[in-house]
C-alpha cells in the first residue's frame, strides 16, 4: 500500500493542523499570556521550527527532546518534530539532572530544546549528552541562555515558514516517545505511532466533545501523554489553546473567566487544589465548563465538590502506554435523578473502553480469564488495539512482559460492575495483604476523603509482625482543621469493614509527580526500610 | 501487519456496535413506530441475522443485496453483512426491474432481501438472477410474500443470537457497494472499504456534534451511501435510530415532537417540502434540531426559511464516491452577526474539507492547477484521501477515468473564494454555455428561489440557434401562487446580468430522484431531443 494515493493517506495527527490554518487562519490557535497566535502564525511558527530542525540535519527517524512547561514552544514542537518523520521526547520537567541525561542519552535524542528555567538542571550534566548536537534555549521568564546554544525565537528565525512537506509513509512510525516515570527501575520509552495519536485525539474529540468554539486551558502538562492527544484533538477542530506556565488555582480561575474556558483535563490533586480555592464559589463562569481527570481514581467527594461549583466531570482512565485515556465513565441518562453523593460515587469508576479503544478487560492474574461481572472479584486491567503502544524504545524484554497473552498489561487491579463498568481497587504494587485478606488502599481513602477534616490522603500497607501488612494513612488536615488520628481510625471502622480501618494515621503533606499523582511508593519506601515486601 | 493484535486493530465501524450494546445494553438503539429495539437487542437481531446468513452460505467477499426503505432490517444488514466479511449491496427501492437486475447481476449477489411492497418490482426478474440462491420477503407493511423464500422475522430465527467473530483481516476490504443512480450509462458501484467507513463515520460524528444523547430521524435514504455513514455514526455514540418508512412532512415534525429529534440529514428538496408545511412554525421543537443537508447546492433561502424555524442547519457535501459527504461549510464566529439573509447565503456554499476527509481542491481541467482563491474562477472539483472509493466494481476503466491525475473527480464545477471555502456553480453537465459565456444554473435558481411565488426551481440549457445554448427554468410555484414567465424573467433581469435571464420559463412538477435530487438531465433530454449538445 502506497503512503498516499487518491484513496489512501496515512493517518496523522500532525495533519489536523494544516487543516484548521487552511480552515480557521484568523482564529486565536494559541493565547498564552498576552501573546496570540493565530492558526496561520501557529502553521507559519511550526514550518519554520520544522526547516529549522532539518537545516541542522535532524531528519526522520532522529530524536528530539524537549524540557519544556506548558507553554507555546512545547505546542510547536508536537507537530514540527513528527512532521519531519522525528520522534519527539518531552521530558518531565520535574526531573532530576540524572534521570533526564538518562533518558536523553537513552532515546538518541540530537537535538534538545530547554526552557532556561531547568537549564540549571541540564547545566551539570551536559557533557554526559555526548549524541546531542544542538542544545536550544526556550527564553519564557527571563532572557538569559544557560547552555550553549541559540535561544527558540532566534532558532525559528534560521527556518523558512515554506510549507514542509510530510515525511512519513508508514502510519505506525513513531511520532513520539514518552518516558514513563517508573516507580521502580530505569524510565521506559514509551512509543507512540502516528495512527494511534490520530485515533486518540478523535476519540478526546468524541468524548470530550470539542468542536471549534472550544478553549482549552493546559493544566495537564504536554509531557504527560503529550497531554493526553490534546495537543492535537484540540487543534483538529479549530479551537483555542491557552498555554500556562504554573498550575496554580487563582490562575486557573482567573483564565477560565477571562478566557472563557470550555475545556480542561486534571488529575485529581489539581480538583482537589481548585475545589479548596477560597474564591473558587465566587468564580463566574460564562459557560460550561468540562474537567476531564484521570491520573489516578479520584474520589467521589472530590468530584462531587467540583460538581458543586458548576464544573461538569467527565473520568477518564488510562496510562502512558495507551496513550493517555483509554476508558471512560460513559453517563447513562437512568443515572439522572440519582443523588449527587451517588452520581460522584458512580462517576469515580473508571467505566467502559472509548469509542476507538474498544478494548479493555479485566482478568484472573493466573488464568487470563475474565472475572465474572460482580463487583467484588479482583482482576488486572488488560487492554488492547490501536491505542496501545508501539513497544518501549529499545526493550524488548520489558515489552515482551508488558504485552504478554496478547494484552497490555495496566499493574491495575480492579472490578467489573453487574453492568460492565470497571472500578480500580488499586494498583498491583499498592494493594494490602492483610491475614490473607486483600484490602484496596483506594477504597478506604474514598471513605477517609468523607471525613470533614480531610483535604487529602494516601493509604498504603506498612508491615505488621501478626498480620504481615495493614493499612497506614497519610492524612492532609483542611486549613484550620485539627483531625486526631483516633478520630480518622473511627470513622473508618463506622464505614467500612472493621479490619481494613488503619491502624496507624500520619498528618502532613504528600510527595507527588509533576502531574500530581500522589508517590505512595516513596511513603512505602520509608515505611518498608529494612522490611522486605512481597514482589508482585 | 497482522489483522489484530495486542497494538494493532482493524478499523471498521461494525465494531462500533458491540462497544454500544456493552456499554447501553438497555438502551433504545432503534425506533421504528410502536417497535423499540435495545441495544442489546439490536445487537442480538445483528448476531441473528449474520448466522442465518453464514448457515445459507454466504460468507467473505459474498454479495447481499437489499431493497428496502428506511426501517430496522435495512440498519441491521449494515452490520451483519460487513460482519461475517460479505458485502452489503443497498439498491434504491425507486429503480425499475430492468435496473434492479442490472444491479443484482452486476453486483453478484447471492442472497437478495426485499420489502415486501417492493415484491412486485422484483416478481418479473426473478428468472433473470441466475446467481441469486435466496429471496428474503421484508414483510412491514404487510404479511404478504409475494418472492418465493421465507419471511425475513423467520429468517432471522433460523440463526442463533451468539457472538459472531469478526471475519475482516485487511481494513481495505470491502464492507459495501454503492451503485450510482448514474444520470448516463450503467449504474457503476461503488466500494466503499471497512477503514473509510469507520472514518467517515467519527467524521460525522464530529461534524454533525453527535453524542449519547442524540436522537436520529431516517429521513436520508439508507440506501444512498449508506446514509452517509450515519448507519454507522449514530450507534458509535450510543444514540437513538429514529426510523421512517416514507418521508412526509406531518409525520416528520410528528417524530421531532414525539421522540425529540436532535438530528437528521435531508436533501434540499426535503428542506422545501418541511418548510411548507403548514403547520410548520407551530411545531414544538423541544430540543435543538440540527439538520444536515447536501444532495444538490441549498438556495439560501431554503436554509434562510428553516433557520427561521429554529432549525440550525450544517450544510455539507460530497457525492457516492466519497462515502457521502466530503466538505462542511464550517461555521466562523466572524460571521455571527451578519443578518440572516446573508448567513444563509454564505452557508450555502460548499466549504472546507471534513476533519478525517483533509483533502479537496478546484482545479483548471486542463491543467489540473488550482484556481485562483478569486470566487470567479470556475474549475472541477477534486479529492482524496482516505474516503475516496476504493474504485467502482468490476470496472477498472471507469476507476481510472474518476481517478486520472491521482485525484478523483467530482464533475462539479465550482470557485474557490478568497478565504479558501468551495462553492459549486454548476455540475459538469448543468452549465450553460451561451455565446461563449459560462452561465451557471445554480446561479440563476438561487435568484429565482427569491421570488415571493417560487416554491421550487430548475434551470437548464435549450437549443438556441443563435447563442447555442440559453437558460430555460422549470418553476414549481407555491401554493395558490399564480407567477407568470414574464414576472420571473424580469425578476431576473434585475438581479442578475441580464444575459443571464432565462429565456423560457415553464410552470410544472420536476422530476425527482429517491433521495430527492432533481433529475435536470430528464428536463435536458426533452428539451435537446433531435438536437446534438456538447459532451464534457
Amino acid at each position: 500500500m502506497i503512503a498516499s494515493s487518491v484513496n489512501y493517506d496515512v493517518l496523522s495527527p500532525v495533519k489536523f493542523l494544516s487543516r484548521s490554518a487552511a480552515v480557521y487562519p484568523n482564529k486565536i490557535a494559541v493565547a498564552y499570556g498576552d501573546r496570540r497566535y493565530t492558526y496561520d502564525d501557529f502553521q507559519k511558527r511550526v514550518y519554520r521550527l520544522a526547516n529549522a530542525l532539518r537545516n541542522i540535519g535532524v531528519g526522520k527517524n532522529d530524536k528530539v527532546a524537549f524540557i519544556c512547561p506548558n507553554t507555546p514552544p512545547m505546542l510547536e514542537a508536537h507537530y514540527a518534530v513528527p512532521l519531519i518523520g522525528a520522534a519527539l521526547v518531552s521530558i518531565n520537567i520535574r526531573l532530576s539532572s540524572k534521570e533526564i541525561a538518562y533518558i536523553i542519552n537513552h532515546s538518541d535524542s540530537k537535538a534538545v530544546f530547554v526552557d532556561n528555567e531547568f537549564g540549571g538542571v541540564i547545566q551539570p550534566i551536559v557533557d554526559q549528552l555526548t549524541q546531542v548536537k544542538t542544545f536550544i534555549n526556550i527564553c519564557d521568564v527571563s532572557d538569559e541562555r544557560p547552555l550553549d546554544g541559540m535561544d527558540y525565537e532566534s532558532f525559528l528565525t534560521t527556518g523558512s515558514d515554506a510549507p514542509v512537506e510530510f515525511a512519513v509513509d508508514n502510519e505506525r512510525d513513531v511520532a513520539t516517545i514518552n518516558y514513563t516515570s517508573g516507580t521502580t527501575g530505569l524510565p521506559k520509552g514509551v512509543m507512540y505511532h502516528h495512527r494511534g495519536a490520530y485515533l486518540n485525539a478523535l476519540g478526546e474529540i468524541v468524548e470530550a466533545h470539542l468542536d471549534s468554539s472550544s478553549v482549552y486551558l493546559w493544566t495537564l502538562p504536554m509531557f504527560h501523554c503529550n497531554g493526553w492527544c490534546f495537543t492535537w484533538a484540540v487543534t483538529a477542530v479549530g479551537a483555542t489553546h491557552v498555554c500556562l506556565r504554573r498550575v496554580v488555582a487563582e490562575e486557573i480561575y482567573r483564565l477560565i473567566e477571562e478566557e472563557g474556558i470550555t475545556h480542561l483535563c486534571a488529575a485529581p490533586t489539581i480538583l482537589i487544589t481548585m475545589a479548596s480555592y477560597p474564591g473558587a464559589s465566587k468564580v463566574e463562569m460564562k459557560r460550561r465548563l468540562e474537567i476531564l481527570t484521570a491520573g489516578a481514581p479520584p474520589a467521589p467527594t472530590v468530584i462531587q465538590s467540583m460538581e458543586s461549583l458548576g464544573v461538569h466531570i467527565t473520568h477518564v482512565y488510562g496510562l502512558t502506554e495507551v496513550y493517555g485515556p483509554h476508558s471512560v465513565c460513559a453517563w447513562q441518562t437512568k443515572w439522572d435523578d440519582l443523588p449527587p453523593a451517588q452520581k460522584a460515587e458512580i462517576k469515580s469508576r473508571q467505566g467502559v473502553p472509548y469509542v476507538t479503544a474498544l478494548y479493555m478487560d479485566v482478568v484472573d492474574m493466573e488464568t487470563m480469564e475474565s472475572v465474572p461481572r460482580n463487583g467484588r472479584t479482583m482482576g488486572e486491567i488488560v487492554m488492547r488495539g490501536n491505542n496501545v503502544m508501539l513497544g518501549y524504545y529499545k526493550d524488548e524484554e520489558a515489552t515482551a512482559q508488558a504485552f504478554r497473552g496478547g494484552w497490555f498489561h495496566s499493574g491495575d487491579l480492579a472490578v467489573v460492575h453487574v453492568d460492565g463498568y470497571v472500578q480500580i481497587m488499586d494498583r498491583q504494587k499498592d494493594i494490602i495483604i492483610s491475614g490473607g485478606e486483600n484490602i484496596s488502599t483506594v477504597e478506604i481513602e474514598n471513605v477517609i476523603y468523607r471525613h470533614p477534616d480531610v483535604l487529602e490522603v494516601a493509604v498504603i500497607p506498612i508491615p505488621d509482625a501478626k498480620w504481615g501488612e495493614v493499612p497506614k494513612a497519610y492524612v492532609v488536615p483542611k486549613v484550620g482543621a485539627h483531625p486526631t488520628a483516633e478520630s480518622i481510625i473511627e470513622f473508618c471502622k463506622e464505614n467500612l469493614a472493621r479490619f481494613k480501618a488503619p491502624k496507624v494515621v500520619e498528618f502532613g503533606p504528600l510527595p507527588k509527580t509533576a502531574t500530581g499523582k500522589i508517590q505512595k511508593y516513596k511513603l512505602r519506601e520509608k515505611a518498608w526500610e529494612g522490611h522486605a515486601r512481597r514482589v508482585n
